[in-house]
């Protein structure tokens, strides 16, 4: 008997009011009766980075203009060099130069980069109107586009302006991931196996034991990872919007990732930094006496079915590294913390979220993993 | 009998949580508590312009130093032409290099520019802190530190981009209200006259009457204003945080006041122009059939004993005050929506807090006040 399919919607929690994401092979369909019922806005300014926009950017379009909806296309550069003040000026102004109103919809569809940028443009225009999110890329449907998170990078470094908005709705095709360049799916697909190694170790065995078909974007692999995905990360924003607690969790390798990416001087990829920063920061928790022994070897195990190596972390200089992590979002007063495995699926939590380590066995594991490599 | 202060504390509701507006004289005093006891940031940048921080920038920085917080000083060129996101830019990079992390508290110091540049600031710097107003000039205590609206000018108009973020607490003491330029004095109050306009007609009739003594910050007069003010918008505000409805009616004189502004190339001071609008739009609902016959007579009445006349009319072109309405920010559909009076103190609401109206009768009450001047 073939599996029925494994499209599903989950509703998160916001402030603002619950939206839903939907996630399924084909469902962009219902793109403009979602926007008539959940929006309602007098026009649509459809955002996009170039390539996306080549791909996908006529058709979305000219389904809104055929349900009879005032849509328009504005695109950027691709690429993470564009998620700067500068773009959201220059997207902002054009859309003024549009006269689009109060009453008007950004609609972002794209990766990560066009998710946080188009959302804080939808954030601060005109004191904010409302956003859709249309994830293109693995790394936006399964993270990204949930949680509101919108923002840009500046020189001192990544996601250091931006708002939270909620979307009105996220509407996540996996078909459109067929048309992302494979490397592309092995960095977002790191963000699922985060989900599994913080929240459910069974996903996160699932996860290497299909990665393969999930990176060929195979069958129904793909909806039911981002659905699986969506729904954990879900329970955690509904719960925590601002990043007050739980949502730390998601934080997980970002510690260690961010720096290492800054380190590299943005060279090497999100994923590949992250999934590099999870393996560092179990090793961490081992050594701290928080995390159980043998964690840091099956992530690594996890991720290596991922084809995700360790080699950035024996290629940038650890001391710059270590130069980036006092500058980090998460540090307070000043220092960096770190969110630690209690064992693979669980977070350890006792007197917090996340903690303080010395520097001096930060800088310890870093030197031993990039000797193992 | 001498009467006693009337310094008080009015509580605005917000979806982020509910804040306090103390008004007062010498009130500024409270400062390092309020700060420690509904903030407990680990570090505030207090901004203010240049002849601000010139004024009370070393004793606000020392008030909060004594009591044991970390405060420093962040200062900008004073005018209008300061609230754009290159301001915006800078302010938020000085504080980054500065090293002001999640945990810190941005401090407004100042007046309009200041409370809305200062708030876009905080409202953004990594996706939001904590926000504190201390209104320095009459606008700012009456209007722009209640409500929560941040943001800056860009070319299309202004205020176009910002964001919604309500202060932690809001600290009006008036006795800095005797460094502020006459003149300034005079705009501010303007905003006042509004609020009696639309919500308070004997607060109007106050206001006309002590019109000279709260330009010269006589006695306790001024801090009774702002008190009756900060009544009026808080009870507005805390109804209709995100203006889908009742605060529209904040928007009395504005629509043809930004109008005007703009076809003075912001020559004009706002005070000046919301002003105009509002005896405009008076004469455009008593020619409605909205407005109580005479109306406008009593609004202009008022606004002169403030000594506030309308020669900013027949100043300006009024084809191009026409032109800048469709680009208005209360548009809909890309048409101007006017807030209009029922009769002094009351605004008229059937069908919506505002409405349209014919362009020619906008233009023929434009060229008529403009010839009776």
């Amino acid at each position: 008997m073939t599996p029925g399919p494994v499209d599903g919607t989950v509703r998160v929690g916001a402030s603002a009011g619950s939206y839903e994401v939907r996630v399924g092979s084909g469902c962009l369909a219902s793109l403009p009766d979602l926007l008539q019922s959940a929006v309602g806005a007098h026009r649509y300014a459809l955002i996009s980075d170039d390539d996306v926009a080549a791909l996908h950017g006529d058709a979305v379009i000219a389904r809104c203009r055929d349900a009879g909806l005032d849509a328009e296309l504005f695109s950027f550069p691709a690429g993470e060099r564009s998620k700067t003040r500068k773009s959201w000026s220059i997207l902002t102004d054009r859309m003024l130069a549009g006269g689009f109103g109060r009453d008007s919809c950004v609609v972002a569809l794209g990766g990560g980069v066009t998710g946080d940028l188009s959302g804080f443009v939808a954030a601060t225009y005109l004191r904010g109107v409302p956003l859709v999110q249309l994830p293109t890329s693995y790394l936006a449907m399964i993270d990204a586009s949930v949680g509101g998170k919108t923002g840009v990078d500046v020189a001192a470094g990544k996601n250091l302006v931006g708002a939270f908005h909620a979307p009105r709705f996220v509407l996540a095709d996996t078909d459109l991931l067929t048309t992302l360049p494979t490397s592309e799916r092995v960095q977002g697909l790191v963000e699922a196996f985060k989900h599994g190694a913080t929240m459910d170790s069974s996903y996160f065995d699932w996860l290497s034991e299909h990665a393969a078909r999930l990176i060929a974007v195979e069958g129904d692999v793909a909806t039911e990872a981002v659905l699986r995905s969506v729904r954990l990360k879900a329970a955690v924003v509904t719960e925590d919007e601002r990043e007050a607690g739980p949502r730390e969790v998601l934080n997980f390798g970002h510690t260690l990732g961010h720096a290492l990416e800054a380190a590299s001087d943005f060279q090497v990829g999100h994923g590949t930094a992250v999934a590099a920063g999870m393996v560092l920061e179990a090793e961490l928790g081992e050594r701290l006496g928080v995390t159980r022994a043998g964690t840091r070897e099956r992530i690594a195990l996890g991720l290596a079915a991922l084809g995700v190596g360790l080699d950035v972390v024996a290629e940038i200089d650890i001391d710059v590294a270590l130069g980036f992590l006092g500058t980090d979002k998460k540090s307070r007063r000043g220092r960096p913390r770190f969110v630690l495995l209690e064992e693979l699926g669980r977070v350890h939590r006792e007197g917090g979220w996340s903690r303080e380590a010395p520097e001096t066995m930060v800088s310890e594991v870093m030197a031993e993993v990039a000797g193992s490599v």
